[in-house]
């Protein structure tokens, strides 16, 4: 099969590569329908993280399981799964108490198994991993599905962990998909109002007005607490959703909490430290992480299939698993806002 | 009258000052009946605060209103009020929002008015910033009453900020008076098991169990990690109280949440610092701060008159302000737990 591959800073192709085969009981292939390419997939493409030459890449996929290992009873040849961005087995103590992001035996596509952007994925613990769909959705809803797999599902993350309340203010910090997630995230919880602060992109700005944005802002550090500051009668959000992860936007986004403010993360924080003498005095508290997604598909199932939400409008370029090398020079220069990527 | 002043580092006595003046129409002049000295009071004994040399000292207090400003109308002289351990002007928007702890007008008692180790108090805002009682206590009612001023409020914010479920596994970090009134918190709030990590004094351990503390266990880092783990079929706690405020208890205190645990802290922080990626994996959260002690007080009452809870065995000796530099020695030597100081 033909797969992509990280070979190197600014050098990821799509490649032929040996196709999968079950190895355990619990395993099933999925023909991926669609994949995408992530921002945190950007920290390998750069050369910033970990990945080791010539890996596999893409932990978002929607597919069609065409084999089965004897293990799997729930699951059968056909049917269409959503894949949360990592694999669990369902049955650990981390799993149990809801946690699978945390589960002792899960793994990440493209480490610890196939990647997403590729023609096909084997998949671990498949009945504990994999969502399966009542029925194989149109081609039109694959992108709004597909956002379940990471970015939904992560944006939702950020505003349960922060528990956004009815009539809260909350802001955004971030305009990639995640905060763009994090806004339609915020209004189904309920958020009065809602202040996105990102860049300057007119695409992404309109977009989170129409997820649900009041106000969007290109402020960045001093300039956007005064922002807010000027927004909120002076005494700040009461929640803030950091979708960044860097220690600059981490930084900003703890001034724009007011006293007992509720701030959540969800992305990779790369080099954020925090001094907690710093929170004593305004008692903002800190939460999210690594997204669980297996938890959230479920839920917001039926807001993507009902047309309540429509995150899919984050894929803002659609191609083919050939010109992934293009669609990683897209993310990487911000052209777009995500890529759905056909095998 | 006679205060307690502070003349440097391990020199704190009971001097004559300035009886005090009601300066503004909104405050009172309040007749300690009881004050105590606090863990955080020796930070300054220690010469490890920004205190000024020959600034007053002690922030709990119960007392008897002796005199009112010209604009306060629901207190009167003779009725006997708890302090909360910080003023609040009960009108800005901080103090709206449930956080007097952030009050824009607020102040410490000792830095910004007199201090509660003395013999009188001018209180500042004193409407919005004191508790009356429907009637003057029993003197035996004193000690459970005074605690409210902080060590109990505190604790019980650390039990809501970590929002302690009933049948929550909950771990208190800290054996000093605050780690024990925790430990009546997290029962309150309906915690299933209490597990306690503090040192090796018998009357501690004997008053946390008291309390209702499940295990008791002297055991630090590592070592605490792997006496929870085991404890917890290896998963650690639901929620972790940190009341001790140091970096090693703080580390220590991250490692004993389970995934999505959560963890508040209670203590002034003294360097310490937190890697947010190492929470990421674990989606461990950090709430809690400078306790609001105001909110507390009044929920907490019905449980203090009623002896429902008796937060006051806490004080493990009683001394007269003339002997306060005793005082002092005996909290910095850990000879006591607290000290209850009468004027």
């Amino acid at each position: 099969m033909r797969a992509a591959v990280f070979h190197g800073p600014f050098d990821i192709t799509a490649d032929n590569v040996p196709d999968p085969q079950i190895k355990a009981p619990h395993e099933v292939i999925v023909k991926v329908l669609a994949g995408a390419v992530c921002g945190s997939d950007l920290w390998t493409y750069r050369g910033e993280s970990s990945a080791a030459l010539e890996s596999r890449i893409g932990h978002e996929f929607v597919g069609e399981i065409v084999a089965v290992g004897t293990g799997v009873e729930k699951l059968k040849v056909g049917d269409v799964a959503i894949a949360p961005f990592r694999y669990s087995d369902g049955e650990c103590p981390a799993c149990k108490s809801g946690w699978p992001s945390s589960c002792a035996h899960g793994g990440f596509w493209g480490w610890d198994s196939d990647g997403g952007q590729g023609e096909y994925v084997r998949v671990p613990y498949a009945q504990a991993t994999l969502v399966k769909l009542d029925e194989a959705p149109d081609a039109a809803a694959l992108p709004d599905l597909l956002t379940l797999a990471d970015v939904m599902s992560t944006g939702m993350h950020a505003a349960t962990s922060a528990r956004v309340a009815p009539g809260d203010t909350a802001v955004v910090v971030g305009d990639g998909a995640v905060g763009l997630c994090a806004v339609i995230a915020a209004k189904l919880r309920g958020a009065g109002r809602i202040i996105v602060f990102g860049g300057k992109h007119p695409d992404r700005q309109a977009l989170a007005r129409q997820f649900g944005a009041d106000e969007v802002h290109s402020a960045r550090g001093p300039e956007a607490t005064n922002t807010l500051k000027g927004s909120t009668g002076g005494i700040g959000a009461d929640v803030v959703l950091e979708c960044v992860g860097s220690a600059a936007s981490f930084e900003t986004a703890l001034t724009l909490a007011r006293p007992g403010g509720r701030l959540a993360y969800v992305g990779l924080p790369h080099g954020v430290v925090i001094d907690v003498a710093k929170l004593f005095r305004t008692n903002v508290s800190v939460s999210g992480g690594l997204c669980p997604a297996r938890r959230y598909i479920e839920p917001l199932l039926p807001e993507v299939l009902g047309g309540g939400i429509h995150p899919g409008r984050v894929f803002t370029t659609r191609l083919p698993l050939a010109d992934i090398a293009e669609a990683y020079r897209q993310m990487d220069k911000r052209e777009t806002i995500k890529v759905l990527v056909t095998p």
